[in-house]
């Protein structure tokens, strides 16, 4: 089972797809073959690793990280193909999340398979926390960044704001957003700064998977905008609900948001209770006044704070990467 | 000079005098004796040496941390002490950086003592760096204490800011105070919060040394002001000059002073460039909006920004600790 989540871990993360990887083993301890999925219209990872095997599959275990699907999708049904292929027992991680998808287990063992389920459950768990999520809660996990001095500033009085943090930073954040399948900003920050919103590698080129770019909020934006270039997809959703921009992501099989603000956006989604987790660059700067990284929450006294739960901090060059979730995963 | 350095660190470092460490040591390398200065008040490290070397310190060679001093001040000065007990040779680490003690070495070697200086000096200087400051510049040197949410508040909307940081990082503020000369807050503070300004333990019992508790700017305090209690000294400066205030606690030999704002006093000290350090608990808070740590500093865009250097970052509890210089150490 660790080395099927190994195998996982090697598919894209920005994906519609979980990553899964699977691994037959024949009685005596052989591995017959491994396999792994590498994201939407490719074979799932028990598909992968049976056409590996060949007829060899008969009689082995399956190891799969992920309960198989039990959907006709891009591919047939994993446990159909498990069991034409008279896999003897499967061992999987985590059950199937998705309603669509789930039943393979069961659909196995009616036909007589051995299934043993929940085998490092909550590692194979983690390694689709979003995607888990959006199929648990129809909607996209959201993490909100900020980049701040120690004073709390996102930019200078005048509106500058490059840059705060180093160059160590923002190339985290670039890598960051390469694991998202949005990034979302507000037609405030798409008017006023004209960001790209693309994900780069520290020498400027493009990186080869794109998150969709999407604004939200009613105004036009200026017709030679850069999130208007042919590099990657774009969207306007005029609206000012966190919810539709969610809705409309999820349709789209979108599970992970990186969130870039700016105040007014970020503030609507953490008033809505729609931010899951918080990624704050803190620089070693101070600013004395400047624009705030969020508006105005509603909250007037310490009692009411929103308290995070860190999960992680890195300095990162001369600045500190502070991780944090808004509430326990659930 | 190791060993030396570890006795000058068994010293108080709330203290006017700096920490040093001195080991005697016979030409067959057995160490004769040890002595460490334990403050203002108690013999010098070499003094402190000599008593319990007695007749066997004759012939020795002495490594001392910082130079002998060769002033009469509550002791006698430590040079002549050396050459009366027939010290044969000097190793000293640091060079004496104030001007009213320096010379020990000169003074030394006039008489035929062989003196090697500079031996693990930036060793002995940084274990006596706020010391060292005030020695080389004539005033105390200022650590910036603030405690701010990740989006850089310092209180709630209706003032309420106890607590935004966690247990630990209260405790080690607590810890932080103990070791400096002077706790500085405006009357600002002192009127809104009423704090006491001690330095306590996790249990709330009182450190056994306390700072001197100073309040800056022309209001009255009110007469039942916590800090107005017997245990420990106050001092109301009728001021709102940093550098008066500054100058007040250098000549009370205070060289490090622990500034714990408010924002307006904050600004006053780092528009004036008169702060030396920056230690920020940074809590996983959001507010939105409140109280800022620290009032305009007269910067408009971000080319103007005070950019720090840090020199620590520590998780403690669920808050970091960023610890950073505003300029090189000269
Ligand atoms: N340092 C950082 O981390 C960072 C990141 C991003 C931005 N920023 C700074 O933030 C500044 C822009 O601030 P901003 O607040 O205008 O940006 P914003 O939050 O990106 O955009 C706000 C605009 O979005 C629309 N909108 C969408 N949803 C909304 C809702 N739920 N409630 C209200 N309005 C909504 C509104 O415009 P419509 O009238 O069009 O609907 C609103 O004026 C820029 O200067 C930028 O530099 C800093
Ligand atoms: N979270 C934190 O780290 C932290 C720490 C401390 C305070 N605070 C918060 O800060 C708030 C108090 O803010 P504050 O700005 O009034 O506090 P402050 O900076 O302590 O006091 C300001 C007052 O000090 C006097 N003052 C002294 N030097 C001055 C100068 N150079 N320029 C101008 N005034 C000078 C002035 O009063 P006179 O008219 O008397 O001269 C001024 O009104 C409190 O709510 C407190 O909770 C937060």
């Amino acid at each position: 089972m660790l080395r099927a989540l190994e195998l996982a871990a090697q598919g894209p993360e920005a994906n519609a797809n979980p990553r899964v990887g699977c691994v037959l083993v024949a009685d005596d301890g052989t591995v017959v073959a491994e396999g792994w999925h590498r994201g939407a219209g490719t074979p799932h990872a028990e598909a992968h690793a049976l056409a590996r095997a060949g007829a060899r599959a008969g009689g082995t275990t399956a190891y799969v990280s992920l309960e198989p699907c039990n959907h006709t999708g891009r591919t047939r049904p994993c446990s159909e193909a498990l069991y034409a292929a008279g896999v003897r027992r499967v061992v999987h991680g985590q059950s199937d999340p998705n309603p669509a998808a789930a039943g393979g287990a069961a659909w196995l063992r009616d036909r007589g398979v051995e299934v043993v389920g929940g085998v490092e459950a909550e590692t194979a768990a983690a390694l689709n926390r979003t995607w888990t999520h959006l199929m648990r809660t129809h909607r996209p996990w959201v993490t909100w960044k900020l980049a701040t001095t120690l004073d709390g500033r996102s930019a200078a009085a005048d509106g500058t704001s490059r840059w705060i943090t180093g160059e160590a930073a923002r190339a985290d954040v670039h890598e960051q957003r390469a694991r998202c399948g949005a990034i979302l900003v507000g037609t405030g920050t798409a008017l006023l700064d004209d960001p790209h919103l693309t994900a780069r590698r520290p020498d400027g080129s493009l990186r080869e998977t794109q998150p969709i770019r999407v604004v939200m909020g009613m105004r036009d934006l200026l017709p030679d905008a850069r999130v208007l270039d042919d590099v990657a997809p774009t969207w306007h959703l005029r609206t000012r609900s966190p919810k539709e921009v969610l809705d409309a992501l999820a349709a789209a099989e979108v599970h992970h948001v990186w969130l870039e603000g700016g105040p007014t956006v970020a503030a609507a989604f953490l008033a809505d209770g729609l931010v899951d987790e918080v990624v704050a660059y803190v620089a070693p700067v101070l600013l004395g006044r400047g624009r705030q990284s969020v508006s105005d929450l509603g909250i007037t006294t310490i009692a009411d704070a929103l308290r995070l739960a860190p999960t992680d901090i890195t300095p990162i060059g001369t600045d500190v990467r502070i991780t944090a979730l808004l509430k326990e995963i659930c």
